[in-house]
């Protein structure tokens, strides 16, 4: 084979120049980035980015604090924008469509969960940054950058009522709730708790209230009851207060436990029905503890829940348009003295509920 | 009222004398020990214990090791005999039939758990041993004794095909493993693990194996790997031995740990497929730690189970009687030495797979 066969053979080199920000180390900071996206293949959809949801876990990543992050890292995994290119086997999306993009860009799609609609789970799942692609060899780059390539099958449509802005953490934090809700079939008969008010707990109280659950909020804090209320809570206990959390106390058929930071299940565990479920969202770096007896006695399920599929991502935005639930955000421009300063007052708690990042005008 | 008439309003005094081993604190010897037990009301059946197991339980209580003990203490809840008197409402016992009583002997029978025949979890549960009556004031005490009073809801049929002596651990033991075998719906179709070889984990293996599922034993020791065989596994590994483990990663629907000493959980949930259901029935002191991120990924079921109610109890007893199962046992003399030895090697887990007290012949 001569080089000119050889070249013929290989796919267009032909990429597309993206800018970003990354950082190249746990201990630098946030810089600009220039690095390419691929040009779209027959099933690629290329994505303006205009925001992108700051969530823990791209604290947690940057950090290293679960050490396996991999630099220069480009985070962001609550993204949504404006379709620019489709490739030529692309049916769902048009360009101009609003579009949005998850915690993953791609899977094997033949394994036993990918068929089943579970995505996340798969042994080869890509995630949409700190990863890499099926080569096991592409990193991924998220979305704190100006845009992005995805093939269709990990791309979601963003109805048309939802503000762009407001609608990105959905991707994350709205179907990492919506999910278990699901899954045990939240509904108007469910009493459901919801441990912690921030960024995945505050979507969660307002997806469990519409779809008809009595919510009951549990928070270290007495200033989150009255944004609860808001929210859509029936009811407000401080954990800390036992007397208070006595009132609940074996009443609630499900939990979603959304705090982040280590903390004592074994009290929570407590405001559970007999057989009734806790659902761990979040993910304390600590073990969670739980006492033999709590599980002999009460016969809880204590289960956990990450993300969701594609197909169930989609249905929790069609959910959203129908209902117009969006999340509480804070709008920043996107620098990188901005996103160290979102970070900082992330970590602690200090956002309602959620940053998200204006992508859109930083790199226009 | 005249002390006359008092006394004809009170019921008949008359008791009956009953003798039994009791300890006196956590620190101090068996001893024999007279006391009386109630004579039958409508509702009661007299049992002459002939048999009565001896349960880790009983030695965590006998030491006060989690801190509820109450003085004198006759404990014992896998009792097996023959009744000996009953009372003129009982329907379903005759004298000379034989009977079994296990973890408990009475109930509030109103309740919601109570009326789903889950009289176990009953708010107003009347222990055998180390608990009171109804009344809250009445000690009961267990079957290392001669004689037992019980109401007949609290009193099982013992097929007539099982030997009073190794039928006795079925009471405790047997229906602590069957209980999740039923609610997680073991057939022919399950992947069960069992953790744990002992007096839980042996009875676990015949029953799981006669449901028909395919057995898994998970042991600490290479030494029990015969035994597990012939129990009726169909695959034995050594949870220490990262490569055995790793032959059946991700593979079990269901698995029961029976495991009371504190241990690793992590490895063990890695067995399980996802949405495994993984079930503690064994009482750890130190509480179970698990990851956030098999939480997430796995999204397992960890739940518990204790014991189980009276319906199900004797479910399981014709369950064992028609498939002629009952534990590995030794039978030993039932003296404060015999006891005492029998707790030691108990602890060492120096027993295959049950002791069981020979009390008819101490006490004749």
């Amino acid at each position: 084979m001569t080089s000119k066969q050889a070249a013929a053979n290989t796919p267009s080199p032909i990429s597309i120049a993206a800018k970003g920000y990354a950082v190249d180390s746990e201990s630098t900071p946030f810089k600009l980035f220039n690095f390419e996206r691929r040009m779209p293949a027959a099933d690629d959809v290329v994505i303006r980015i205009h925001y992108c949801g700051i969530c823990h876990s791209d604290i947690h990543q940057v950090y290293n604090e679960w050490h396996s992050s991999k630099y220069p890292m480009v985070p962001g995994h609550e993204i949504t924008g404006v379709v620019e290119q489709v490739g030529s086997s692309v049916k769902g999306f048009r360009v101009g469509d609003h579009a949005g993009v998850g915690c993953m860009v791609d899977s094997c799609r033949k394994c036993a969960t990918c068929k089943k609609d579970i995505e996340q789970v798969c042994g080869d799942l890509c995630l949409t940054y700190n990863s890499t692609e099926l080569d096991k060899v592409t990193p991924t780059y998220g979305g704190y950058s100006n845009l992005i390539t995805v093939k269709e099958h990990f791309v979601c449509k963003i109805p048309k009522n939802l503000p762009l802005d407001a609608a990105a953490p959905l991707l994350c934090a709205g179907i990492t709730t919506y999910s278990p809700l699901r899954r045990y079939k939240v509904d108007k008969h469910t009493q459901l708790g919801i441990v912690g008010l921030g960024g995945l707990g505050h979507i969660g109280v307002k997806l469990g209230a519409a779809m008809g659950a009595h919510v009951t909020v549990i928070s270290t804090s007495e200033s989150k009851r009255d944004d609860a209320m808001k929210l859509g809570a029936k009811v407000f206990i401080v954990s800390k207060d036992d007397e208070q959390m006595k009132t609940v106390a074996n009443s609630l058929d499900l939990i979603i436990d959304t705090v982040s930071a280590p903390h004592d299940v074994g009290p929570l565990l407590n405001l559970l029905k007999f057989e009734g479920v806790y659902c761990v969202v979040g993910a304390p770096t600590k073990p969670l503890e739980v006492g033999a007896f709590t599980l002999l006695m009460k016969r809880p399920t204590i289960t956990g829940s990450g993300i969701g599929g594609m197909k169930e991502t989609q249905e929790m935005l069609d959910f959203c348009g129908k209902h117009n639930i969006t999340c509480d955000i804070e709008k920043i421009d996107a620098t990188p003295e901005t996103i160290k300063a979102a970070y900082d007052r992330t970590v602690k708690a200090d956002v309602k509920y959620r940053f998200v990042l204006d992508i859109l005008n930083a790199f226009k």
